[in-house]
């Protein structure tokens, strides 16, 4: 089955978008990277389409946190395979540097896609799409500030983020990352890459981003196509499941 | 001692701009990556001016290889301490994602610089160069043909990785990525980046690079600031001493 299949089963057997970031940090929870992640899987795994976790919340811990990382992501493959996981490691280099990453990603972690970065160019990812079933999330527009300073940058009219998004679907079978707090890129990016083309939402809640009219931009004519991420604002909730709950009524008011 | 004061004396201690990229491959070598990692280490310290784990050969190997990066970091930190770690794992994120992988560059790992990726924008590598000591690579063009895609883009008739090298100046204490298969862009990066700023240079042997071209673009006035990788051509070479040797005394010719 491949991704896309696989998270479209999920967000109609759980009616959500809504994707959980599972970014465990020592700094705001006594429980270990695993402890915590197995409480919000038990708590909303019947409310999501996805889980995402972030690599680097892992490494910091090194060896043990990657540890961690497997851990979870075996967890969830057990409680509920249905689920998919997508990989948050925004990966990007040359020749058989990505065979390593790709191995970390899907052989080590059995994760069902990952996030990629573009600059080094996207015929480059090749060992990526070697994987066929794998989404592969090419991070086109981020939701900070800071991405207007090459990602908007027009060459011959038009903005760096366009032309990755159109070079990387003529290359490859790639699926985008677009922040919510650009609602006019992504409606380009949807323009651009039409309605079989999931997109990775983050940055709604803490880093600014407003559902409205995120939404309106992106979702495809079937009211499909988003993975809407939230990580602090519902692993940090006083009761992640309502607060994941919460998340997926209010996106889908908008459906 | 910042990094580039450590990278001068190794440099000049050794006579050597050579780096050994330390990417053990368990499909080409059936030690341990530690053990293959410390024979490398102990027969090349006094040839080299830098070692260059690249992460990605650790991560196919999950928490273990992770476990084997830390102990190979440990073990240049306590058998040559004078050569510096280049952890090259070219991240690039926002917010406290940078963070953590600071965290796991670093403080888990100490390793003296990081690699990493432009794309995200640079004022958001902030959390690296809170780490005032510490080397920050910028990956401005890479040794790859597919690098051409972005980083040879126009915009208003500049190539995007001269606007980034020269945004990444403004912004930040940086050093620079330019692949030896691109002397004309390296050229251009040494007069960008003037004489005070290291440029780590991959490609050559495998990838192509001819040692010629790249030095005559890329040295400075004082014949100094390059930090030439090589891995496989050493590392797997029968003799990983003998080729260190020569390929410091080929460098050491056009100086």
């Amino acid at each position: 089955m491949s991704f896309t299949e696989k998270l479209n089963i999920a967000a109609a057997k759980n009616n959500s978008l809504v994707c959980v970031g599972l970014d465990p940090d020592t700094d705001k929870s006594s429980k270990t990277l695993f402890e915590f992640n197995k409480s919000i899987i038990d708590s909303t795994h019947n409310l999501v389409c996805a889980y995402k976790p972030n690599s680097a919340f892992y490494e910091a811990l090194g060896a043990d946190g990657i540890a961690q990382l497997k851990e979870t992501c075996d967890y969830i493959k057990s409680t509920c395979p249905d689920i998919p996981i997508i990989l948050d490691f925004k990966r990007g280099d040359i020749g058989n540097t990505n065979n390593k990453y790709a191995e970390f990603a899907f052989e080590y972690l059995g994760a069902d896609a990952v996030t990629l970065q573009p600059y080094q160019g996207i015929q480059e990812l090749e060992p990526y799409f070697e994987y066929k079933d794998k989404g592969i999330f090419i991070w086109v527009k981020g939701s900070n500030k800071g991405s207007e300073e090459f990602q908007n940058l027009k060459v011959d009219g038009k903005p760096l983020y366009e032309i990755v998004a159109e070079t990387a679907l003529k290359i490859g079978n790639v699926m985008f990352i677009v922040g919510a707090t650009y609602p006019e890129e992504l409606k380009r990016i949807r323009e651009i890459a039409g309605d079989d083309t999931p997109i990775l939402v983050p940055g709604i809640g803490a880093q600014g981003g407003e559902l409205e009219p995120m939404l309106k931009a992106g979702l495809t004519s079937e009211s499909k196509g988003l993975i809407i991420n939230s990580s602090r604002g519902i692993i940090y909730a006083e009761n992640p499941a309502q607060a994941a709950e919460d998340l997926k009524t209010q996106i889908n008011q908008y459906r």
